[in-house]
């Protein structure tokens, strides 16, 4: 491993809504670990959330931190006991690395580790920089037709699949999309995936709903002019959607989201909430009996998240809409903080800008 | 089958506040029916509920409704093609008759049948009655050595069963009770048969605290003296707890009971709200991944409740507190509605007075 | 309903080897029952078998029996208190109709009711006959753009369903299918549906291994050439197979079949048996903990199995290879116990003839 | 770490039917691993088959082998980095660790682990020796008032949970437990904690049957006098068995037992088998839909196992019937070889001989 790169150029977040590109080390190779440059970076809504506010959940930007967590990219290095992966490489890089040992971990839950190392999230850096070390066992072979653009996508996809593997999404269902922002619109594929016949997806962004549309949804519903909850019960003969998925993060769709659900459905909160609670229809609780899944990241998705983008990446290809080079990175998240409706996912690319849009 | 009665003194929910007594008529029995000599008869929140407002949920008392569904007898008639019961059976009914052919009942999950047809729910009347006609396959043989009161436990600890059921409360965990009436109290055996370990129990009340330990309460929580979060964490080595049953019904108790929960924990709401809604904190959902359940009534219970009741008829005595002549009805459902700590299960014998407190 | 059919007329297995056509009395239509004038009929190997044997399983054709249960057809007449049908709808007959009160039926397992009356189950007449009155309950509507044919197919393919959801097949998963049969090219779509990435499947015919391909297998074993479980393995980087379906009902398969699975994998016994036993490997069964389901047709699956092959009509139109009228009855019979790899479902009419090959 | 033991005294297979006291190495203690001095170790059957034949499954002793995997001691030395245990502290030690990497490891199911490194299958040693090194992530703190040797059934008794929860066993429940050896009773202590009503437990010992209902069997079955099957069914109205736990490893019992199960019930096969194949009844598969588990092992079990023994330490305790030190290595794995009917669970003490019997 000579000539390796001993030092990365990143984009760091030095304070509130201040982006500044520094050289930064690079953690040394242990054995079980590949050095990666890194190609692509999709940016999310909470890298926004942190830029914009110092601030991700519980977790408060003290010390100046990369961001960015979506990403794929290119070996250039390989520990050595790593046997699955060779320099040149195209990976996907699975951004939160668990214990192994705690009762989440041994249970298949790793997701919800106490001590998860994840990328973006304080004190753990991102990968908005052009080399990263990370351990193989959470990185992940591409297809070779497949772009590291999409590769990126991989992550928030994972989002989706794991709320549909939680729910337990069953063929022939009628499956609800509250929101067809980029983790709504990656969620009717999902959706698909799993068997769905019936995908409704809600927005309030004609544009959204048209993409929502080419994506596979079956229906779509504008908040602006319908009812949700009467909108869907108007698309299934009275009954409601066996599974919602609620992807806006909206507080008042958190609550009506609920409410479109038949009896015994299934909803899932996967979209990053702006406020700290939602009223719960506590009547409808008891009545209808329906279950409700907290979704926090995901676990053992990326083989499968992978997989089935590969399946589907004239679909995919369509949410990527905006391409800016690293040293750009301060307006990339203007322009995602912006959130204008013909903006889904913006893609960074800490080395070589690949496309221009 | 002839001497049977031909019509039946009944407590007739008149108006709000007011039950008169009446003789009604009496359903035929059909070839598949029971005709049962109503024994004891539980109230519970929901018939104080109506008798108070003239509502339960959705259903408004329109016509006079007999109240009363939590009950046992003994059977003076059967239809021509009943086998499994004779005249003399001591039996426990089942309230809710399901229509048998809609998809909810061909799952399994009856009790969510649009069509059921559910005692003392409007227009259906209860059987605060001497005698009621009732499906042979929604009534229950009780043990030899049960008494009838015990047996009209089974309704509300059907409930706690349900519960249990649809989270899949695990051997060695721990199970929060929040709330320490009839139907937290019947919870904490719920949790007791399903394995728990750790059992912690909360009330405002110091005497239904001392209940919930005679019931199998592992650790209590007196929630004017201490905050339930803290608690619970306190009590589990700030793991928290692994499920909860809110069985309070209290506004600020539904709140605070998920947050009890260690990461993707399960909560079932069981109580009967007195609200429409309860904040939901958004951010515990989409890190810690809880599930939600939702609670209605049950599906398939009885058989166990009676087998546990029986194995736990010592504790289960102990919830009998307050007993009236049908003649005595309203002034069983004042002392109900006044909800004095010292009153847990209200019985009302519909013919022979079987005891005195 | 003046001017209905007062006898319709059968094909009656008068004893092994011997089809009579006879005109039979039609049962009454209660409130609660369709009549349909059935328009096509697959013939199912356990039909062959009975017709061959005079046995299935544990039961034995004692009386003149009516065969046939796979079919479709269309409404000429309604009970009094049927709302969802009218007189002209084309529908599919599920042939099992369950007492609905057991513990089987009243937890969504009415497939195991052991009061089933299944057509063509003795003593219960199938519907090789021009007319048959049903309950509405267990009959569904077809797509106007379905053939009776292959609205006769959701029969055969509730079992591949069944099995599908039995072992909850997981997208992304590879599928081995032993057998590529009539039930074995359905579960090709079944697997499909449920979103398996990988489909192996597997029989001693070159056209049937060329049919599993046109049926959506990515991957076909011929059984003369190749050992199964190398070559499942070959084809899985060495793991095996996440799921098996065994349609094949040989006894050297059925011992195989489990051979391919990776640890933890499952396997679903769909396959009529032609013997009693297979030897089990328990030193397997031991070290790589697969799990075993057995199967018996299947419980509310119609609606998903008729939405399905909506979806891939000209697959499933590929199943459909031999076309008989009713009074060519025991010339079909004769056709299927050939088991000519050429010939895969036959199709009966017993009125019109809608087909020539 | 100092004045630690730098060899340990081992009793070591070195050919079919040979155990030797030999000084052997200990490995050094690293940063995330313990130094227990070994106080108690249970003789399992797979022990003797290994000591008998020098095979174990698909393993061969082709070196000399130390035996022993059901043990626990004491803490005599910690790693740097290990924070949950100290000096003094007793504890069971979990046989085998995982590679943490794998898919089956990350999904919970880490008993599949193919690079599972478990004590005495080859090449890995036992602890039949007086000190071991061992991650501590596999040692579980025992309760002050458990003995070491209660401690050590932890490993036989994981098995029976794992048994239990892969069934999910339900409350109010029939469990059938062929075969009354130790595991086959420490199934049945499982089998109570899952809530079973009813626990019939079968031997052809009756020393053996009275040891099971000391453990909490509700029936035994004597199957010298009585046919399994039938036995089942006259215990169970006719229904059969929820759940059969078959512990014998007997190949009669394996196909039997299967016959004992109700519709839709579940047959875990936990006996170590000491032939290839059972005959697997195929007609039952197929008509009553059982499920069929293969168990190895066990994954996340020591919590649970150690807080139910604790719980009924007087029953386990009888489980215990020879004691033997080190030196008597040779003569405990004759004495279990004979399978003397009142032998049951075979204790050997790596350092003090704690007990006589």
């Amino acid at each position: 491993m000579s000539d390796l790169p001993t030092s990365s150029r990143s984009a760091v977040l030095e304070k509130v809504n201040d982006v500044q590109l520094k050289e930064t080390p690079i953690k040394p190779v242990g054995p079980t670990d590949v050095l990666v440059k890194v190609m692509a970076v999709g940016i999310c809504g909470s890298d926004v959330h942190s830029y914009d506010t110092g601030r991700l959940g519980d977790f408060v930007v003290k010390e100046p931190l990369i961001l960015g967590h979506e990403s794929a990219g290119q070996i250039i290095g390989v520990g050595s006991e790593v046997t699955d992966f060779q320099v040149g490489d195209r990976v996907a890089l699975e951004p939160g690395v668990p214990c192994g040992k705690c009762e989440y971990c041994r249970t298949g839950k790793y997701n919800l580790c106490p001590d998860v190392q994840f990328m973006a999230t304080p004190p753990v850096n991102g990968d908005l920089t052009q080399y990263i070390t990370w351990p193989a066992e959470f990185v992940y072979h591409l297809p070779a037709d497949m772009s590291y653009e999409i590769g990126s996508l991989s992550e928030p996809f994972s989002v989706s699949i794991h709320a549909a593997q939680l729910m337990d999404i069953q063929p022939g269902s009628t499956v609800f999309i509250s929101g067809s922002g980029p983790v709504g619109l990656l969620s009717i594929l999902a959706a698909r995936t799993f068997g769905a016949s019936k995908i409704i997806a809600s927005d309030a962004e004609p544009s959204r709903l048209e993409m929502a549309l080419k994506m596979g949804a079956t229906d779509t519903i504008d908040v602006t002019k319908q009812d949700v909850k009467e909108a869907v019960k108007a698309l299934t003969a009275g009954d409601g959607a066996d599974y919602v998925i609620e992807a806006s993060g909206n507080n008042h769709a958190e609550s009506d989201a609920l409410l479109t659900l038949k009896r015994a459905g299934k909803i899932a909160y996967v979209g990053m909430p702006t406020h700290d609670t939602a009223p719960l229809d506590i009547m409808f609780m008891t009545t209808y009996e329906p279950q409700i899944f907290g979704i926090f990241r995901y676990a053992n998705t990326y083989p499968l998240a992978i997989k089935i983008l590969h399946e589907h990446m004239q679909e995919a290809e369509q949410l990527l809409t905006d391409f800016y080079s690293l040293d750009e990175t301060q307006a990339a998240f203007e322009r995602t903080k912006t959130g204008k409706s013909d903006s889904l996912k913006v893609i960074i690319y800490p080395n070589e800008k690949l496309r221009d849009k």
